[in-house]
């Protein structure tokens, strides 16, 4: 079809001729860097270019072209039984995953471009009076939508990926895979629980009265993936985050392996700490002082600096 | 010297020839692989190969070379404004840091060996019955060795690198940069604070008599950081470790862009938080059921799983 063959055009053979190039972001750990340019052909489009290192193949046979002679060393440092290198491997031993979106909008710009982040606390003073009059402001005038949350739950969407469900309306939830995880290799285990009770926003909000949901979740999330996946708690993180990415109750399920940003205590809150907590005091998470992260240009952060002292 | 021309032998020219090449650990985040392997001249002796990624060149000379046509692209995957290439640019465009460790010790094999870790809980009881004895025998084992944490509090070692000190004996601490920070670049900043009383092993024996040490940390800490970098607390994360790496109770400052693992959930505890928690309950630390990681070669974790039931 005609749109079709628009959408391949596209696709690029080369890089060649980008220019206005600048870095949006770079992530050194995981070596990869993000960045802004145009291409010749229209100077009106901007291109979100991500170029990311792959990870080493440690087969045999790429192994083998990696420790040979057409990798160039150059000593850097040498002490006693160690020495650090500069090594060049031959051309197509070690290869890219380049990302480009093109043409690409301002608020595809803003995404990969680097924001200051700020640790910041939240009372449960400040809770009542910044945060929650924050959130009802956002639900209607549906910026934060939770329709796609409801499509689950009512197996509207997604029902094929529900990995198990019970359907309790006040104890029951459905678990299904992170849309991150490919729901095959369980070294990389990435579910979610998402509770069948409405009206729950975060974390912030559970008190005794939720403690059957919760001890309902632990039970039964961990008996089915058990028995699916084959890991048990001891290979298992079972959290909250506190500011979630959305404001409908849900665990986040990891495997312990898997080394992601959204386990720091920053930012994750166990259910084993969380049911404790309950347990010591009914409201504990209602006047708990929460230390959290917000990017520099998360409308939440100026609400919280504004409307008080810090 | 013989010594040193002795020494220059072990840096190579090039890994030709390595065999018996194994993978002992992948970091595939990070880009990185953990080798062991053997060379030609001496069957006898072990290698450890580390190569990883370098960071990408993003100056205007480096990134002009990556979007050339010297890069070759192969499509992957086109989506509307959406494509994924593997790109394969020329040699020397992405080099790799290589350390070689030659010969290495069974030591240096297992340090770099893939360990699997698992999540534990310790009750308090638990570390009543089987931790605090396993740490005692430790310490009259002389197996964890403090003496460098007292040279430092008795300014025998490393007073050149005191950042601020308070005094006194209750209330005090010593401020010094971490191992791993330069003390120059204040985003990616890590420091520790160790107080000068004895005794404290770890956040789990904090009560309510050690607010005021807690408290001054607080205070005196982000003074002295907020004076020395420009930093304040919205840019840092205060914390413990638990388990930690040494029993004399240290808090961590690091700033809060600073990807690091030992920020995660299941090993850090923020001040801010333990202040909140002793502040509720004296006993709190006494009474939590903790959880945290342990590699499989930790023999705490096999004190706790072999003395009790789980």
């Amino acid at each position: 079809s005609t749109k079709r063959l628009k959408l391949s055009e596209n696709a690029r053979a080369s890089f060649e001729g980008a220019y206005d190039v600048s870095v949006l972001n770079e992530k050194r750990t995981q070596k990869a860097v993000f960045l802004q340019g145009k291409f010749p052909e229209n100077p009106e489009a901007d291109a979100v270019i991500i170029l990311e290192q792959k990870p080493f193949d440690v087969s045999p046979k790429a192994l083998s072209g990696l420790l040979s002679v057409e990798t160039e060393l150059s000593v850097d440092m040498n002490n006693d039984i160690y020495s650090t290198y500069n090594a060049i491997p031959a051309r197509g031993i070690c290869g890219l995953k380049a990302t480009l979106i093109y043409p690409a909008s301002k608020k595809h710009i803003n995404k990969y471009k680097k924001q200051d982040i700020f640790a910041i606390t939240e009372t449960g003073e400040d809770y009542q009076q910044i945060t929650l009059p924050y959130l009802e402001k956002q639900f209607s005038n549906n910026v934060f939508n939770i329709q796609w949350v409801y499509n689950i739950l009512d197996h509207k969407q997604e029902s094929e990926r529900i990995i198990f469900e019970d359907c309790d309306p006040e104890t029951g939830f459905v678990l299904l895979p992170d849309m991150k995880w490919d729901a095959k290799d369980a070294k990389s285990l990435y579910v979610i629980a998402i509770p069948h009770k409405r009206g729950i926003k975060s974390v912030r909000e559970l008190t005794g009265k939720h403690l059957p949901l919760l001890e309902n979740i632990e039970l039964k999330a961990l008996g089915a993936i058990k028995q699916k996946f084959g890991l048990d708690r001891k290979s298992l993180r079972l959290y909250f985050h506190y500011q979630p990415s959305y404001y409908h109750l849900h665990v986040h399920i990891t495997h312990i392996e898997l080394d992601i940003p959204g386990t720091s205590v920053l930012r994750a809150h166990l259910l084993y700490d969380v049911i404790e907590n309950i347990k010591l005091k009914s409201d504990y998470y209602q006047q708990k002082t929460f230390s959290f992260t917000l990017v520099q240009n998360d409308p939440l952060l100026e609400e919280l600096c504004t409307n008080r002292n810090i």
